[in-house]
């Protein structure tokens, strides 16, 4: 570690973004561009999200899961679009007042996680960027036989499935912020740290590729509210939802936490970071969908039926009555 | 034009982005990711860069022109690696004191270069960035039968050739710092406003590609001065280059201001946003590269010759001493 002066960016690259580069497309980023090959058949997915300390993460955060959360909201989106990750590029901007042991946190966090998801750096850009750090990722990755999974796919009758639980993300951010909610919502220790890692550390559900690749007729991943998210996905697939809100699947800490403060389902259902998957399956389709899913222990869920006759993106209940965003629905189940 | 109130995300994208989407892989941005189909033969070509208000533009240049720069500067990278552009991700972060007619124009500019350059956005973000607009660029070109143009193909007795004036934006940075600098350096306004617009809106060669395609065994654009680029192209192919510093073109503008100010020339060499193309060829091939440079009319001129037995990436004038880029090597030609 070098103590007391600064790295240049040459070195910078050289002796910490180099080791991460592609082994076959990033050249050593030694060159301008990645070169990277590709034959049919299927479709490259490109997807990009930005993350600037402040906004999108704390500042203080450790920098191993800053770096990490960066990678994963991407690897995130081509999860959802059954695309296997091939490599990233990725822009940071470094404030004034960075430092050595930050950068190789960060650099480490990244090694980690592209051992676990297989993704390798193919270029980027190191400039600086006064007050905040920024991060912006772009990550490729390509689909199956049969192209990306789209948004666009659903039809009448398709079911509407979600891994994982819904709201934690949204409750960790609220924890990260005012420690003592925790004991207004009644949390142990370990469910706090639950909470706080679910925001702090998503779980790109990349394992569900091979299920969404062979059953789904639609996808999205979850990243900014279930609700506002499945409006979307319906709205794509010219459908509306009827959904049934009791189904939506709720930690064990979420769920205490609603105990607590009912009001909080609202947050849950619209706050978003929850990073899972969102599908809609054709009936003939689910079984297999949710075995699949089953065989590699993603927990998965009905959660709805998509319905053409209804206004796209409309999700209404289960007597038939529209579910507001914004109104009060989230507090009555 | 709405006064008085902001545009959401999704009224901005829709409004904005989405009639800058491409036609074919855009998805009308309603999707996580693009989907793009590439058959073979040739590469992906894939680069991104970064611009910061304050950092690499000013905050209150016309909207259009940093949009087409923070486009062109990519751009400039495809047509260096010999790569058609295809599209590109654009991650951008709004100051909080934005507004709707800076995105107009903005996207304005985009438009206008889409139609230019042949390129489409691909998807991208939209984030908040409390302080300084940051819009950060990822572009996917595809490369010729042979593959990317890369730094490393550079051989001994290959000729260093490079399109265009080298310096002008370096001077045009200069002059939009202190426009006293004109009369410093005993410019009319005609010749003070073609440094100026060199530096606003670099012309990324894209007319090049197939001469780079067709002739060069390596290439690289110089985008952070002449001679600290040709450095890296060098020790990329693992030669040294004889170069002769009274080759490097210089625009009438800049020999002016060279004239008047002799120190300049390391300005010239060393500033950067020039946005040429440096180019190794061998010199069998170098009559066709030229002719079918000046076929579309782009000046080229060989600076240089390829040394395998100096220093990989070491630069020496016709004498054999080093160009030091530190030194004061450039103020005696």
């Amino acid at each position: 570690m070098a103590r007391g002066r600064r790295l240049g960016e040459f070195e910078l690259i050289a002796r910490y973004f180099r080791p991460l580069a592609h082994p076959d497309y990033g050249l050593d980023l030694a060159d301008d561009a990645a070169a990277m090959s590709f034959d049919p058949p299927g479709e490259l997915v490109l997807t990009a999200d930005t993350l600037i300390a402040g906004v999108h993460f704390f500042a203080d955060d450790p920098a191993s899961l800053i770096a990490r959360k960066a990678l994963r909201v991407n690897l995130s989106d081509l999860a959802a679009k059954g695309a296997e990750p091939v490599g990233y590029l990725m822009s940071i901007g470094l404030p004034y007042d960075w430092n050595e042991s930050w950068i190789e946190a960060f650099c480490g966090g990244l090694s980690r996680d592209q051992q676990e998801y297989g993704a390798a750096l193919l270029g980027g850009d190191t400039v600086c960027s006064p007050e905040r750090m920024v991060i912006s990722i772009t990550a490729i990755g390509r689909s199956g036989e049969r192209g990306m999974v789209r948004r666009s796919g659903g039809e009448t009758g398709d079911i509407v499935f979600v891994t994982g639980t819904i709201g934690d993300g949204a409750l960790g951010l609220k924890l990260r912020r005012d420690q003592s909610l925790a004991r207004t919502w009644k949390l142990d220790a370990q469910h706090k740290r639950f909470l706080e890692e679910r925001y702090l550390l998503p779980q790109p559900r990349l394992s569900a590729i091979p299920a969404l690749r062979g059953h789904a007729n639609a996808a999205m991943d979850v990243s900014d509210g279930l609700i506002g998210d499945l409006r979307k996905l319906a709205a794509a697939s010219g459908v509306g939802v009827r959904l049934d809100m009791s189904a939506i699947p709720v930690s064990e800490a979420a769920g205490k936490a609603v105990a607590a403060s009912p009001a909080l389902m609202k947050t849950l259902v619209g706050g978003g970071d929850d990073y899972e998957i969102l599908a809609l399956v054709p009936p003939a389709r689910s079984a297999d969908f949710v075995a699949a899913l089953e065989a590699i222990e993603l927990p998965v869920r009905e959660i709805g039926r998509c319905d053409g006759a209804l206004e796209a993106g409309s999700l209404v209940d289960g007597s038939g009555k529209t579910i507001d965003p914004d109104g009060d629905s989230f507090t009555h189940f």
